[in-house]
């Protein structure tokens, strides 16, 4: 017997990798294999879930930037038989790196750059780019500049990029661009629908848990305005620019990147259709499913592909809202909630490792003993 | 595919009856036909669930005397082609009959004695008495009297044997016991161990709850003792004649009765074992399995029999404690408690129900996917 399992992540719990091989672990004491999907959702863990899910990538770590320019060491995965790479804006522009003294005016996402430029170097000509966990609200010019986009003000100066550089754009420069830039297809992982500007735009929304303050994001926002004004000749309320502190913007406009889920990109790449047909059942879940997983969430977005398939689908969840089945219509076999027992929630995901185990341990011994009577 | 359903009560949620028509009718809904097993344990719901599990009984309703003499109506089950009896001492000499200004001195057994007697006369050569949730502490001198034992003191008045008589019983007179008796085979279904006298006699134990008072327990307790003395000729501490105020004690000694579990009555006269080779599999279960479950509670005695008979064996718990492969050693295919997310106790006990049968619904699901794979 064969299962696939791609379980998402437990938030605060577990990841989706760890989640896997612990159900993996389990199916395989009672004698049934279990491929093993990552599910990954743009941000930190992305890379690892590329790499956990094919073989033939590497993790290289180069020498780049923080977001105030201090060198450090950081990591992407790369997949040379693909000319693939998958890069964390996290890895170099990370939250992690935003300390109290810090405001997005000072900060920017060149050292993401750099890890593309490098990664294009290396012979990458597809690239994704997860956008989850950025520290930056640069309009993703600091990765433009890392690439050859030269930003100039209004005497003609050569602009860092950094945050308070967004107003003072006046031209902007693209004869120093990497000319194998054209031939390099990116990809925006992200499912963030944020304008780059205005009430829902990224200073607004993300600006103050990367140390903008409340009085300041009304002229941060102005001068993001401004940015995009002089790089596109107008103000467009594009969803999903605000991505990232606008890295979502760069990434659209100047590269060209469409914007798909880290979870349509891992479908795609992994081959998760075939998978599923190769096998006898899927293993999903995640922390909770309720009404909201109707609207795309991972797995039932797997056991929707399980049920076009004819294949018996699990979902093992820490908290079920909902009948079964609601689920049952989205091909889900039985959802299965991973509490054994009445307990708060701090004991619930304390236990969750445990209880997963448990019940994935549940699961394997019924159909064990139903495929043998 | 034809499932057996057989699930203790959840305590102070569902009786036997109820949890298992919630099972059946789930797993009815999924094109899976369910014989059901009500269990019993010698308390409220035993009458009941014998009547559930076998056709050819009845609800007889007869007139007979409560605790204090006063006359009510109580019922019994009985099964005429089985010549079978089963009461509740309960029925007639419950602890619904207990009232502030009562005290087991002033109650005995009659009533029930009346009802054993009703039995007989009808063609009862099998009696099960229930002992659960008795009222009295009177050693069963009520039930004996009213089958035509007679109890003097010593100045020849014969006593109509209430708690404050037991210590005044110089003579016991059998010649007006009702002559069928000897053709009578009495069952104790109970699971106290409690001997009749001492620190952990009817008195001591079950007194206070029955309104004998802390000062008064000393005394009770010597007339029991008293009472044993004249009526055997020696003070025993043989285990579980102190159940049920002392009706253990009756029961035993007087009528020859064989103390036997609830389950165990039930797993007999229902033809349990056989039942569970005629399906496919079982189901049982009950608001809390543990280590105790193993010290012979009634789901793990099911779920032995059924891997006796290899046959999957799922239980439906409100509560696990303890790992799966405990239970697996048992013949348990998988425990699946029925808590579908994080929650207080008395939300899950408000929601057993409704949680119980979603439990039973993701099983059918998971079975009948299983099985058509």
């Amino acid at each position: 017997m064969r299962a696939l399992v791609a379980i998402d992540s437990f938030k605060n719990s577990m990841t989706s990798i760890q989640a896997n091989q612990i159900v993996a672990d389990q199916l395989a004491a009672h004698g049934i294999s279990a491929d093993q999907i990552a599910i990954a959702d743009g941000g930190e863990g992305t890379v690892a879930a590329f790499l956990a899910n094919q073989a033939g990538g590497e993790l290289v770590s180069v020498a780049t930037v923080d977001i105030v320019q201090h060198p450090i060491t950081a990591s992407y995965g790369y997949f040379a038989d693909q000319q693939l790479a998958v890069i964390e804006v996290a890895a170099a522009s990370g939250i992690q790196f935003v300390t109290d003294r810090l405001t997005p005016s000072q900060t920017n996402t060149y050292g993401t750059g750099l890890l593309i430029k490098d990664a294009i170097q290396r012979g990458a000509r597809q690239i994704v780019v997860g956008l989850g966990g950025s520290g930056t609200v640069d309009g993703g010019a600091g990765i433009l500049r890392a690439l050859g986009y030269q930003f100039f003000d209004a005497d003609d100066h050569e602009l860092m990029m950094v945050g308070a550089d967004l107003g003072q754009v006046a031209r902007v420069e693209t004869g120093q661009v990497l000319p194998a830039l054209a031939t390099v297809q990116f990809v925006n992982a992200s499912d963030v629908t944020n304008p780059l500007t205005g009430a829902q735009g990224a200073a607004a929304i993300f600006g103050p848990q990367k140390g903008l303050s409340q009085a300041a994001i009304g002229s941060y926002d102005a001068a993001m305005q401004h940015f995009m004004q002089v790089s596109t000749g107008q103000v467009s309320d594009h969803l999903g620019d605000g991505a990232a502190g606008g890295i979502g913007f760069a990434l659209r406009y100047f590269l060209g990147a469409p914007v798909q889920s880290g979870f349509k990109l891992v479908a795609k790449l992994s081959g998760l259709a075939d998978r599923i047909q190769a096998v006898d059942w899927v293993i999903s879940g995640e922390g909770q499913v309720d009404d909201q997983s109707f609207m795309g969430k991972v797995p039932i977005q797997i056991s929707e592909l399980a049920q076009a398939a004819d294949k018996p689908c699990y979902l093992l969840v820490g908290n079920q809202q909902g009948a079964n089945q609601a689920f049952a219509e989205h091909g889900v076999t039985a959802v299965l909630p991973i509490v054994d027992h009445v307990s708060t929630l701090a004991e619930a995901m304390t236990q969750g490792s445990a209880n997963l185990a448990k019940m994935a341990d549940r699961l394997a011994r019924i159909v064990t003993a139903v495929s043998r009577h």
